[in-house]
C-alpha cells in the first residue's frame, strides 16, 4: 500500500506489534488517529509545523526541578482540568487540579490555629465540616490546607519573605466533622509567563491569571482521597480562570463580618470575612478498597 | 457556566481574545477540539496523563543542537510523512521528509565523480535525469545528494571513520539534464533509539529501521524545489520505514550488472549495481514565482 493522505492513519496503526500491551495500543491508536484528523483538517504547511515542533522543544527545555512547563501547557489547554473531570466523582465534593505548589509537607496545626505566618492580609475565618454523603460527619478526618499570600505568592516561591510553611496546615477533623482556621484571603495571581506556554497565551489575547482560592486535601479512612479548590466568590478571574479550574460549586463566599462579638470568638478584629463549606467525602467502593 | 466534561472545548476557545490572529486561531482552536476529542474518547486516568506529560517532558529535555527528538517523534507517529504529502505537487516527482543529516553543505562534484570516498562498498551507478512535466530537460538543475555508508552511518556520525563529504555531492545537470555519478550502495539503518522516542518504540513493538535510501534535493530556476529520496528496491524493511516515509513512486531498481563493457565505460568493477531515475520538477505558478 502507498503512503497517501487517505492511508497514513492505518500505516501508522498497523505498524503496532501484536500482543502490545491492549490499553498501550487503545491510547496510541486514538492519539495516532485524532492527531492526523487535526492535521488533515487544518492542513499546517511545513513551515507552521515545523513552529509546533519548536514550540514544544521549548516547553520541553524549560521544565526543570521546581517548573514543569507541559503541565501548564496541559493546563492552558483546559486538558487537566477535563482529565480531572472524567475522573470525578458522581457525588460528594467536586475535584479540581492539585496545581504544581504541593511540594512541601504542610505543618501540622490544631483547629482555630492561624495558618498566616505574616499577619498582612486581611483578617479570615475558614469553617470546614468533612461529612460522608449521607451528612454524617467524619472524625479524624484530615484536611491538608495551602494558599498564597494577600500578594498571590505561595511560601515557597518566596523564600527570603515568607516563613516556610506560611499559608500551610494540616489539621484533624473533630467528633463533628469540624476543622477551623484563621488566614487571610488569598490573592489572584498570574500563572508563570516568561517561558513559551506564556508567550502562547499573549499570542492568544488570553490572560494568565487565576482567580483566589484555598486549596484543599481531604482523606479518611475508607473514602476516596479528594483534591480541590474553594474559590473565593468575588475574586478578580472568578469567570475566567486561566486554567480552567473553576466549578460552579466550588465557589464560597467570604462574608464581610462586623459583629465584635463574633471576632472575638475567632481571635480576630472586625471587619474580617468568613468561608464555611461543607466537604463531602466518598466511601470507597468494594473495588478501590480491596 | 460550569466547566464540565461537555462545555470543557467551548471554554477554552472562548478563552481566546476577538482579534486573534485567524490562522493561529484556526490551529489552536482545531487542536484544542481533536486533543479534547481525544481526551473523552480514551478517557484516560490522572495517572495515565501523568505519564504522558513526562514522557513529553523527556522528549523535550532529549534535544540539543545535534539531537531532534520531537522531530523524531513527529517521524514516528506518521505527522512528518503526513504533513509533507498534504503539502506536496499533484504531478512530478513525489516529495518526502528531508531527514536530519542535511547538515552540511554537500561538496561539488562533476558528474561520474565518486561520492564514496571510503571504497568500502559494493560499487553502485545512479544515472539521473532532471526534466520538466513534459519530459524535456532542465539544463543546469542543481541536484544536492546525500546518503548513509555501506554500514548504515553518515559521514557527520562518524568523524573519525569517514572524511567529511563522504557520500554527498552537489552536482549540475548536463544540457541533456542529465546526472551520474559513482556511489556504494546504502544500508538501512535505525533511527536514534537511545531516547524516549526509542522506548516507545520499544513499547509498541515496533522496529526503529528506515529502509535503504539516497536523498536529493533537485532545484532549478522557476520550479519548485524538489526534496525527496530514492529507496533501494530490495533493501530490507523496504515495506516497514519506521517514518512512513516511502511512497511507490520513489522505490528505485538497483539492478546487478555483469557487463565488463558498461563496468569499464562508468569506471566501476563487476558486478555492480546500478539505477536510473527520472526526476521531474514542477514549474512555480505565477503565485509561487512573484
Amino acid at each position: 500500500m502507498d503512503f497517501t493522505e487517505q492511508t497514513a492513519t492505518a500505516a501508522v496503526r498497523d505498524s503496532i506489534a501484536p500482543g502490545t500491551e491492549p490499553r498501550l495500543t487503545e491510547l496510541f491508536v486514538g492519539l495516532v488517529d485524532h492527531l492526523h484528523a487535526y492535521v488533515r483538517e487544518v492542513r499546517p504547511t511545513v513551515a507552521e509545523w515545523a513552529v509546533a515542533v519548536d514550540f514544544l522543544t521549548a516547553v520541553g527545555q524549560k521544565c526543570d526541578d521546581t517548573r514543569q512547563e507541559f503541565v501548564l501547557l496541559s493546563d492552558v489547554l483546559g486538558i487537566s482540568m477535563l482529565v480531572e473531570t472524567i475522573n470525578g466523582q458522581e457525588v460528594g465534593t467536586e475535584s479540581t487540579v492539585l496545581g504544581p505548589f504541593h511540594m512541601t509537607e504542610s505543618p501540622r496545626r490544631a483547629s482555630g490555629d492561624s495558618i498566616d505566618l505574616l499577619e498582612g492580609g486581611r483578617d479570615c475565618v475558614v469553617e470546614l465540616r468533612v461529612l460522608d454523603p449521607d451528612g454524617a460527619p467524619l472524625p479524624g478526618a484530615v484536611v491538608d490546607i495551602w494558599q498564597c499570600s494577600a500578594d498571590g505568592f505561595y511560601d515557597v516561591q518566596q523564600p527570603d519573605v515568607q516563613p516556610p510553611g506560611n499559608g500551610r496546615g494540616l489539621f484533624e477533623a473533630d467528633d463533628d466533622g469540624h476543622v477551623w482556621f484563621r488566614t487571610v484571603v488569598p490573592s489572584h495571581y498570574p500563572i508563570p509567563v516568561d517561558g513559551p506556554v506564556g508567550g502562547l497565551l499573549g499570542s492568544l489575547g488570553r490572560h494568565p491569571y487565576r482567580p483566589a482560592h484555598i486549596h484543599v486535601i481531604a482523606t479518611t479512612e475508607g473514602h476516596r482521597e479528594l483534591i480541590t479548590h474553594l474559590f473565593v466568590a468575588d475574586s478578580e478571574h472568578i469567570d475566567s480562570d486561566a486554567v480552567f479550574a473553576v466549578k460552579k460549586s466550588l465557589i464560597v463566599d467570604f462574608d464581610e463580618l462586623d459583629d465584635p462579638r463574633a471576632a472575638q470568638r475567632y481571635g480576630v478584629d472586625v471587619p474580617f470575612r468568613r468561608a464555611r463549606y461543607d466537604i463531602v467525602l466518598n466511601p470507597l467502593s468494594a473495588g478501590e478498597a480491596a
